[in-house]
């Protein structure tokens, strides 16, 4: 193990990601799993343009993600233009980092490439209707788009995942010129924090509450856990965001009225109209 | 930049992640991309165990990923007995290597858990039924599953994508007791791989066929560079697999027909069984 890097060490960086009271077993660890460990989600960024090549470096370390039978079904839509990126933000909930960043991705679940390989060839693909076709291109998406957060974090980079990409998607394909067979997953925006946005490590639910060992099996004490978890956040929320939240109102805010969904409950029809049958 | 470990320089990882004749320009570069551009999936495992700890380690690689509104809505099953990989195995299009390997991983997508929160909390969750929410959990746990894919590589480790764990979600569940509300989204495998198993980094499409700069346009040159990554990944099939197969006769063979999907094109009916009613 390398040890010239100034890794955070395991007991620290667990105790951040879990709060002091659950923290996991000690396992191994190194500087990868060091930098995994620190992720933040970003809300605010710097002007300055990332070095020149950090697109092709982030796409070749999001290509290097495994993809379903090699079928490569995603794009990636590299917007830089800020009028393009104006209208993104207008269209993703008026979210200002949009704006801000330098490079915002769109990584876009891509089943047309294929399409027009079967139409040249003279064959009906006929698995393209179904909704397993568009679940791997998302899933593809979302492992490719992980790889490359990765990749920027290690640069000096941050990133945030922007799922009100999905409010509006026909206005977005709009926005990038998205053809039937392609639907924009989640936007992610990049680049160099400001020092007000670089909050503190969120913590997450314990693990007791996420792994199941051989089988999944409701733990005892999963409301105690949850109460726990509840002054965890409650306490990073009011260092780090505007209004203190405990979990508990943060998933009933976000998942008891439909409202909270910004349009997304069309996402059926909306994905029908883009070319995606979801049989 | 550190230059203590045996970083795989730029040029040569990505020439063989693009072949000679498509590498993409330079750009930043460092240890932690050197990792991920190394990616293999493995499908042949050696019998030794994992250090202790280790589980532990990937789920806190896999929880500091970034989730939709802090939902948190996925779980994660560690497998690592006999019988239960075996009939996961079987459930998998008989797939040796999740009975080979020392743990086997199931990424659920899972809203039960907030479900149960919504009950004891007496509020009714709206988003619940919808197609977005499915999603969500299905992207969340596509996330996590990768920060742990490359937890474990940078210890050592390699892992699969098991994609078949769809093939019969129902069976699967059984197997692992999930609730209604959960979905095992797919499989991985961890472990030691065998000498034989590692084989060479697989060539992805050019960038210039993934990568749309301000907006989506099909490449004048697409067809031509689908015939370029046929030869190839043609030989690299050669050298690596059972059977030489270009890019366009995998597509072909794994999209062309239904009987391909191997049951996953009842994944509606599957999913609404489960307690996803996909609105």
């Amino acid at each position: 193990m390398d040890v010239s890097l100034p890794t955070t060490p395991a007991a620290e960086a667990l105790a951040l990601r879990y709060g002091p009271d659950a923290v996991p077993a000690a396992g191994p660890w190194n500087e990868h799993i060091a930098l995994l460990l620190t992720h933040r989600s970003v809300r605010g960024y710097r002007p300055d343009a990332l070095p020149a090549g950090t697109l092709e470096t982030l796409i070749a370390a999001a290509q290097s993600a495994a993809t379903s039978s090699n079928l490569q079904t995603w794009s990636v839509i590299a917007v830089t233009d800020s009028d393009k990126k104006a209208a993104l933000a207008k269209l993703a909930n008026n979210q200002k980092h949009i704006e801000q960043c330098p490079l915002f991705l769109i990584w876009v679940a891509d089943i047309s490439r294929n399409q027009r390989l079967g139409q040249q060839e003279g064959v009906t693909l006929e698995v393209m209707p179904y909704l397993e076709t568009f679940l791997v291109a998302a899933i593809d998406a979302a492992l490719a788009a992980q790889n490359a957060t990765v990749a920027a974090e290690s640069l000096g980079l941050s990133c945030v995942y922007i799922g009100a990409l999905r409010n509006q998607p026909q206005e977005v394909a709009k926005v990038v010129n998205l053809p039937s067979g392609t639907f924009g997953v989640f936007g992610m925006c990049v680049g160099y924090a400001t020092e007000a946005a670089l909050g503190e490590v969120k913590p997450r639910l314990p693990q007791e509450v996420i792994v199941h060992h051989e089988a999944y099996r409701v733990p005892d004490d999963e409301a105690q856990r949850r109460s726990a978890y509840d002054g965890l956040i409650g306490g990073f929320s009011a260092r780090n965001e505007m209004a203190t939240d405990t979990w508990t109102k943060r998933v009933i805010g976000r998942m008891g009225k439909l409202a909270a969904l910004s349009g997304r409950d069309k996402l059926v029809a909306t994905l029908h109209a883009m070319g995606f049958e979801l049989k």
